[in-house]
């Protein structure tokens, strides 16, 4: 409250966006109006410019010259292409990585899966605070199978469940560790590789989510010793409105991890249309039906951007909004009660911040209604997703200060 | 052979586009290169002009400008609209059919939620000839739950499974009866409400897909008592390659079926993001993931031509067009050893041909080559795919020439 201090100031801000490598990034990406305050790039990243004519090449081209043929001239490919490419960012090397379905049906094939190879152990460990879809797959599944849900609360609700915790909780029944890695409130950055390890110690398999990670950053999910992982590509990645989601199976567990859907498209030799499912080799097991070839080709163009710019100065320029967005709310927001929900530690906090309050719906309305677009997380979450490749620093600063405006109205 | 009847002549066949009804619908579709001769619009149709301008204006309005604000603008309803519109084909009152996800995943969804509700009951019966998707899923389930798949060997394979048939291996053991409705290799109708009738005798619950019929031949979903049904927009609709699938449930079978995908989207109150799966009400409960909506704006202007078009007035070019091809497959290719593998009578037949021989496959390669887009399936059919939007009677008789000519050269 009172007058910001002047490193806090609109221009000081300003001249970190006149600063910023990434800055020329957001000329990338179509932006129609510009007053808007963009604070959902993690919910639904912007379109790129190059998506309209990229959808326009593929219908005129592949679709209307080609026809059928583009299936054997390329089509069969672009889901493992674009997974490899995905891959890259996530350090998984090629091969591990298809783009194809929901998210929601990579996760319940990914999780049958794992299920399947851990026969005769009853139970899955996550927490109630993973993403929503996660937590129904895994009720349908423990439902389907009579097994057991074991729910991890953790101490420290902000930073998430941590290895420890695992650790306290898994044992010989334990089939499926699974747990979002950044988190979609709070954006807390699990520990990937201590997880991980104390899973595979009690025998376990792990997925891990990449919905609010993958673009935002750094992964490494070889160097972890991940399983399974899945992940949204609608978020940083750009893809546009329910863009397909990919899937990445350890190549180590390819051979032996049976996806449930099975359908002519994950099924050797699928044009020979013969009696009897076999899978085919490798990821490519992983798919079911015909891949969604228009909308795969509107992922290329925010997959390219976010390859471009790099994982790491992506992350540079994330922690850096965060950390303006946390000194802001902190500076002016905490005698409101507001409070930072998410990690004060910027090494365990993806892109996005959450603030607290009691009134955080009407407050979102609120905020929305002025042109400032943030996500009501229930019940008192304020989230400001920060895409570092299209959110500017004065953007942060218009956010935050727009809250400021609203709170002070209505403490007169 | 020798020359062909005046009424087979290729003058002939323009005359009849000249006074071809649907002939201007044709001018809808983008088609760059009008020497292709294109039978293949029943694995992929051509993409109708006003692709990619839907396209362009749904990534720069609905996801540029309105951003995550269009999900509560309309978005949400888009797949159980087109539903509606698809179900409007297909004889189905509101309210009963959702597009998302691919025909595989659909029919995975709607064979696991039939089953389900047929708990003790240890039979699925569907026939060799199903679309391999079809089988795999069912294998998958059958492996999953300890069923038997019963196989349906037609005694006429060209005319596919018929009602006595079926009568005479279903019984109380049958959980699920499945069919393709128009057969993808010979194009047989199935009789569907006597399929249906006879499988609910006997406890049943039945499974159409419509993946060959809708935008093809009539259907009557709900008058013929069908329970679920699945289908593919990406043929006769025209939706792009890869494009979403549809699924019908009864509306009454709505509050007891129960698909096992459980996602976010078929959740009641989706965005509270509580814990805790209950399915909302209706068709919505079957969605599962995010819906695809870049893929469901691509398939808007197809479904809107087809319905344009009507279903009557396509049936009737449907049934000329493939009564045009066998006559001329008849006169020109039976001395070669060419035989009709589609049911003569045109009331049980879709709106492809499938033409015998030995040497299918090395003819499909040189009709290829030619231009001539056909589809090879295994063992010894060559497909022509007759969709009646955008094929000319002309086509019909420079494919089928082709394919004399190209027996001709063969036999010196």
């Amino acid at each position: 409250m009172g007058t910001p201090p002047p490193s806090h100031g609109r221009a000081a801000a300003a001249e970190r966006d006149d600063a910023d490598p990434l800055a020329a990034f957001r000329d990338e990406f179509l932006i129609p109006d510009d007053a808007i305050v963009y604070m959902d790039g993690n919910s639904l990243g912007r379109p790129p410019r190059a998506v309209a004519d990229a959808l326009a090449a593929v219908v005129q081209a592949g679709w209307g010259e080609r026809l059928i043929r583009s299936w054997t001239e390329g089509w069969m490919d672009v889901p493992l292409e674009l997974g490899d490419r995905i891959g890259a960012l996530l350090g998984a090397a090629a091969g591990q990585l298809a783009v194809a379905d929901s998210t929601t049906v990579c996760f319940y094939k990914a999780a049958s899966a794992a299920l399947d190879a851990r026969p005769g152990r009853s139970e899955i460990l996550t927490d109630p605070g993973n993403f929503p879809t996660d937590r129904y797959v895994l009720e349908s599944l423990a439902a389907q199978r009579g097994l057991a849900l074991r729910w991890l609360e953790p101490a420290d609700p902000t930073c998430g469940p941590s290895a420890e915790e695992v650790a306290g909780l898994v044992g010989e029944q334990t089939a499926l560790v699974t747990f979002t890695h950044v988190d979609y409130r709070s954006a807390a950055i699990l520990d990937m590789p201590a997880i991980t390890e104390v899973a595979h110690a009690a025998g376990a398999l792990t997925i891990w989510d990449l919905s609010h990670s993958v673009g935002a950053v750094p992964v490494a999910l070889d160097a972890a010793g991940a399983d399974l992982a899945v992940g949204c590509t609608y978020k940083y990645l750009c893809g546009g409105p329910g863009s397909p989601a990919f899937i990445y199976v350890r190549s180590e567990l390819q051979k032996t991890l049976r996806q449930p859907v099975w359908g002519w498209l994950g099924r050797r030799d699928p044009f020979q249309m013969d009696p009897g499912y076999e899978p085919t080799e490798g990821i490519r097991a992983f798919l079911s039906g015909t891949p969604p070839i228009l909308a795969l080709h509107a992922l290329a163009p925010g997959l390219e951007l976010v390859t471009r710019a790099g994982v790491e100065r992506i992350r540079a320029k994330g922690i850096a909004l965060t950390e303006l967005a946390i000194a802001l709310a902190d500076d002016w927001l905490a005698g409101y009660g507001v409070e930072v929900a998410s990690p004060r530690d910027a090494t365990i906090r993806g892109a996005h911040v959450a603030l607290a309050h009691r009134d955080a719906a009407a407050l979102c309305r609120a905020l929305i209604e002025r042109g400032v677009l943030v996500d009501y997380r229930a019940p008192d979450v304020i989230r400001m997703g920060l895409s570092p490749l299209t959110t500017r620093f004065v953007e942060v600063w218009d956010g935050v200060n727009a809250l400021r405006e609203v709170l002070a109205a209505q403490h007169g």
